[in-house]
């Protein structure tokens, strides 16, 4: 199949599928959610993302009594039920299905909502463009929650101004972009926010931070302004469906490209370190 | 009916009734929402809603072309398959049912879903408990979003301490309550934060403030401390299900009921105009 959708024990192709009205997701947004790469069948670091995933639900205090065995058997069950060979696997988990009331249900039955389609990876070579916007979310932005009306607002004011990627910053210091982390080369060291209550703690970027080690590339955690972000060597936004993409434009001034080898380095250890898993996950 | 729910057309008691998955309220809580009280199968202040539903709406840049009077008779259709004298109804627009992508889909069809049910007036004489929490939201609380993680956690830790509410404060400057607003009367003048972009502004709160107008009571809308809070002479929370309840307990600490005469004289002035508006709207 070409994409396919599941809720609750139900597999359905994701036009087709129904969710009750009174599922907490619907009107609260209650949940949490991950996206998955999966390349010819096998998910890319799973473990992480069930990792994060299950952080994210304590910190709601949503029960979701499944074993990551169980929900590892019906992801695959999902992903092998869709043809192609390099796809986004969505999942979310809501509180419950009750009356609409804000305080919890006294009996919560978790509901999980998966979507599976083929989507391509990313072009790694061209420079992108991105837009420089206030960060007005939440004060718990490590949190993989569903509300994500800023992000979505965001992406769209970057789709309109031809960019791909919104970048956040709290009072001139840049935090992450609306739904991928920001790293920046300078002077041969990687930089990037500490993973903190203001950006999520990425999978993609702690891969890139750990490469950039094994490398003996210097790495700091230390958050960046807007005008260190300017004066980078270079730019890239990282995420689970980008890998890491350089940036070469901010609010359509160009920036950049100053240390494209040191880039390409880290591109190609992360596109080696990406497929050996692949392989290695049987 | 003992409830109703609808959705796009679609009538059928709220525990039938099904959306698709693919609603993009469901997965990035991507839309606003209301809530009316019914008396005797007649609306509140629908006017009101319907005006700050429009902000929201215009806010999130969601196009919703059905016009208030479209929407009006099928508010009403609801509320009148549901038997009660006193309902709850609540409706909520979501952008666009999709592929999940941040950016707006490039044709959007916006979804309304209703539900409405039995819900009795809340008792306006007891004093009731709250709790002080964070406050950890966005930056744009005056938008009615379906993002609403934040008050659903303070909602719940506040039932767990045998509470009512939560009130919410950014560096110990109170803003409002986890669904309501709340007010302070102060030698014998009112007192409530500014309809800024850190509160919601409140239907039934602006109601207060011209109810207290036309009784000669001072009015400030500045917003006050955690300290001013704990002596105030009086504290209400106002939300559209509560009208104005009285606060006599802050953490467990007594507080208030020191000027219990003109709380119980706007609680009338609220009641009266509250019914005189019901009976008006035939």
């Amino acid at each position: 199949m070409e994409n396919i959708g599941y809720y609750n024990g139900t597999f359905a192709p994701m036009e087709q599928l129904s969710i009750p009205a009174l599922d907490r997701g619907v009107y609260f947004g209650d949940g949490v959610y991950e996206a998955l790469r999966v390349e010819r069948h096998r998910f890319f670091a799973l473990k992480e993302h069930l990792s994060r995933f299950r952080d994210s639900l304590a910190f709601l205090r949503i029960a979701f009594p499944m074993t990551d065995e169980a929900l590892t058997a019906i992801l695959q069950e999902a992903a092998d039920r869709v043809e192609s060979d390099s796809q986004q696997l969505y999942f979310q988990v809501t509180r419950a299905t009750a009356m609409r009331t804000h305080s919890f249900p006294d009996s919560c039955e978790a509901n999980l909502l998966i979507f599976s389609r083929g989507v391509p990876l990313a072009d790694q070579k061209e420079y992108r463009r991105v837009v420089v916007l206030p960060d007005t979310r939440w004060g718990h932005c490590n949190i993989k929650s569903l509300n994500l009306i800023p992000s979505v607002l965001a992406a769209e004011t970057a789709k309109e101004r031809g960019c791909s990627e919104a970048v956040f910053h709290r009072d001139g210091i840049v935090s992450e972009c609306s739904s991928s982390n920001l790293l920046m080369l300078k002077d041969g060291a990687l930089r990037t926010a500490p993973a903190d209550e203001r950006i999520l703690p990425g999978v993609t970027r702690a891969h890139f931070l750990m490469l950039a080690r094994e490398l003996g590339i210097p790495v700091d955690e230390t958050a960046f302004t807007l005008e260190e972000m300017l004066d980078a060597d270079e730019l890239m936004i990282t995420s689970t469906s980008a890998h890491g993409l350089p940036v070469g434009f901010v609010d359509d001034k160009p920036v950049c490209g100053r240390d494209e080898a040191l880039l390409r380095k880290l591109q190609k250890a992360y596109r080696a370190f990406f497929w050996s898993e692949i392989e290695a996950n049987q």
